[in-house]
């Protein structure tokens, strides 16, 4: 067994000492992540911050050689706690490796490092006419690396998918250093199995995803953004049928409940009509000259589905506003209690109804307070719930609720995670949620990429 | 060793017996596949039309525990040999589990069994207003299974994507007859590894899927195609870049070469140009309300990028006759001689004109035929060389140009197969496509799934 201050020494002659954290104060820095309502006390023994894939490598094969946890880590905006070190030992962190290596006009394609923030790379290839869809919300911080690892969406998902479609390949750092080349740099591929495609979701269990080729789509010439209001949750999901009917397929339907609404309003005073049940956010995109008709048409549909108020943003400055009073939720949220967690699940749209009042229920049960968001298009719901995490009773009460709103979202035929993965968080339902024999043959794939679990050991699932 | 008389035999136990092929006659049949330049001298030991999931698993458990070797096969359409059964054993087909299980328009999913046709989803979908997109050209009678297998692809790639990317679920029958449930009826997962990713384009040598839930789209409301001849291939090649500048994305941008225009013109004239050295065939979509606009501005961007000539549909027959041309194609080439054989490349879409011109240098060195269609959006082409395959001398012609035709994919930072697989084709020259470290984890893969490598054996790659 190495010890800690050996393991430094030894890193110092992987990385220029500049690059390596190892103080207490430092780790304790990266023993979280963005995920609030999980702590630990154990700290990593050193971060790391490589500036080249060869560094990568010689830390993976130093960390193999001595059986040494390692977590990759981007921005740690997670919500899974997925980039917590809970076995201590080496945390990589990318931030230095956040070069865009080229945008690629004519095969509209980007490769770029995987410390590449995801927003900086949307504005990057924007200005070059093109388009990077999928958009978590923490844009502005997290990384293409974590958006990988995480398999993460975004409200554009409905139209656009998420990471996962926009990945033609990677470069992965494996366990024991290996730098595996998977995918290609063209549009289409098959061409063998598409390994790539396993480590989209696999949070750094199974490689250190260094490199990423991207796919990107011509940018749609411009948007606009209606806000709908509804007396019942029912309306609004049937209304999404409705637009289908009507050909229009939105680039972003989110959701925000009545609770939502009345807390975004008590803070941030925007207009919000709060004794509505739910409102809809509906973004089309396109072009100019179909936006009248689309938005028309659009209004027509959203009033036969029994929407009461339906708002039309004219301008950038009215559809900013009709996003603002979204995008605010959780800060909103946030002010009612000391502490604000969210959580992700999806169910097949048709039960989304039954989902958001499933949660109610189960707070009003638990007396927590909750605000509901989501991109009801996808099926996918935040509750965005306010409590006090140094308030032992709050806290077990959102234990229990949340075992209760997972049991839920399986009884509506839906699943665990739509687009924040697992992590520690939701490890221990795993088993619920997925096929023995399906866990039997990821856990197979673990070992063969990971025989030591020396990679982000304890999350998704543990190692029998 | 167990013997063909005891092999079908045993599976009467498993299958009615009218489910049972296995005379000569009817084997014969089931020893080819659409892949007209390899024949096979063995015939498999017999071919089972399973009717139900339980019954392939049956199967499996019985052809895993005397090591016998399994294909599956839905409409045998594949071009690289991918359902010959080299090593005989047992031909599972699929024509029998053909059924659409649900299309559901408030989830905006599908769940089909294996065998069922592509184009018949297509229209079963398109009826209740949503779209599958993925349209390989066989789809009339192709099957989901087999687009699964190989990773298909079509025309509408370039704003749709693959066949993978409409894949939210499998169920794989794997080679001890384990049933393996994959993925989720959700839109977005996040929930462990993309298991059902694996399956996509490993052309059974994994496990054999029999039931898909498929993502569905809005249906767009209008389509019109456009036709542009240009007097270069770079001039072709470069509107497409010009088109993104415009932000027009369209479904299609399909390509052909002077000789695919003068073969077609031959045989079934219907007024192409055939002076030009391309000509693409260019379908966008929409609201109609939006369509003059996007024609007047698609004409605009052709006009500038050096198309010599511009002709727009303006009705559903003249989009037809538009297309027409393209379809014809193949029949038309493979009117030059008694045989055609078609091949599948892709490389970044910037080299696309060094592709075309390097396989026409290629041909002419060998004295080959060729017409030269593709989906130039996605830099993927597909040559089609008439020939004589009794002809020794040309047939050792052809496998000489392939050489080289791979060679040159693979310089211009191409891969081998976009859409058609590897299978025994291209096995051959998958180490030089694929990095030996992600063909080792490839063959990792294989050996968990199919330790005994009854599945597929011969495709793809030869486990060592």
């Amino acid at each position: 067994m190495i010890i800690k201050s050996q393991i430094t020494t030894e890193l110092e002659h992987i990385l220029p000492k500049k690059n390596i954290l190892s103080s207490v104060e430092e780790c304790y820095v990266y023993s979280q992540d963005g995920t609030n309502d999980i702590t630990s006390d154990t700290l990593p023994d050193v971060v790391v911050f490589p500036e080249t894939i060869e560094e990568v490598q010689a830390v993976m094969k130093f960390a193999n050689s001595h059986k040494i946890p390692v977590v990759a880590r981007g921005a740690g905006t997670n919500l899974v706690g997925a980039c917590i070190p809970k076995k201590g030992g080496i945390v990589i962190n990318f931030t230095k490796m956040d070069n865009i290596l080229e945008i690629n006009k004519t095969n509209m394609t980007a490769k770029v490092q995987a410390g590449v923030v995801v927003g900086k790379l949307q504005e990057a290839v924007s200005k070059m006419g093109l388009f990077f869809p999928p958009d978590p919300s923490n844009l502005k911080v997290s990384t293409i690396g974590g958006a990988v690892a995480q398999s993460a969406g975004g409200p554009k998902t409905f139209k656009y998918g998420t990471t996962k479609d926009y990945i033609l390949g990677l470069k992965v750092v494996l366990a024991d250093g290996t730098l595996l080349k998977t995918g290609t740099n063209t549009i289409k591929n098959a061409t063998g199995y598409h390994l790539e495609q396993l480590f989209i979701g696999s949070e750094g269990t199974l490689g250190i995803v260094v490199e990423a080729t991207l796919k990107l789509i011509p940018k749609p010439e411009t948007t606009r953004v209606v806000m709908a209001y509804f007396d019942t949750v029912e309306n609004a999901t049937n209304s999404v049928t409705n637009m289908i009917d009507k050909n229009i397929c939105p680039s972003t339907i989110d959701f925000m409940n009545k609770n939502t609404l009345q807390t975004v309003e008590k803070f941030y005073p925007c207009g919000l009509l709060t004794n509505k049940e739910s409102a809809l956010i509906i973004e089309v995109d396109g072009f100019e000259i179909s936006m009248d008709t689309q938005i028309a048409r659009l209004e027509t549909v959203l009033r036969l589905s029994g929407a009461s108020e339906v708002i039309i943003s004219h301008t950038k400055e009215e559809q900013e506003k009709l996003w603002t009073a979204r995008r605010s939720s959780f800060g909103a949220t946030a002010k009612l209690k000391p502490d604000v967690v969210t959580n992700d699940m999806i169910v097949p749209r048709e039960n989304i109804s039954k989902l958001v009042s499933g949660i109610n229920e189960i707070c009003q049960k638990y007396g927590l307070i909750i605000s509901i968001v989501g991109h009801i298009g996808d099926g996918n719901i935040h509750p965005q719930i306010a409590l006090d995490l140094n308030n032992e009773t709050e806290v077990k009460a959102y234990e229990q609720a949340k075992k209760e709103f997972y049991k839920l979202t399986l009884e509506l035929g839906g699943t665990l995670s739509a687009e924040h993965g697992i992590g520690l968080e939701k490890k221990d339902f795993l088993k619920n949620a997925v096929q023995p024999e399906a866990l039997e043959y990821m856990k197979k794939i673990k070992k063969i990429f990971d025989p030591n679990n020396i990679l982000n050991p304890d999350k998704i699932f543990d190692m029998n």
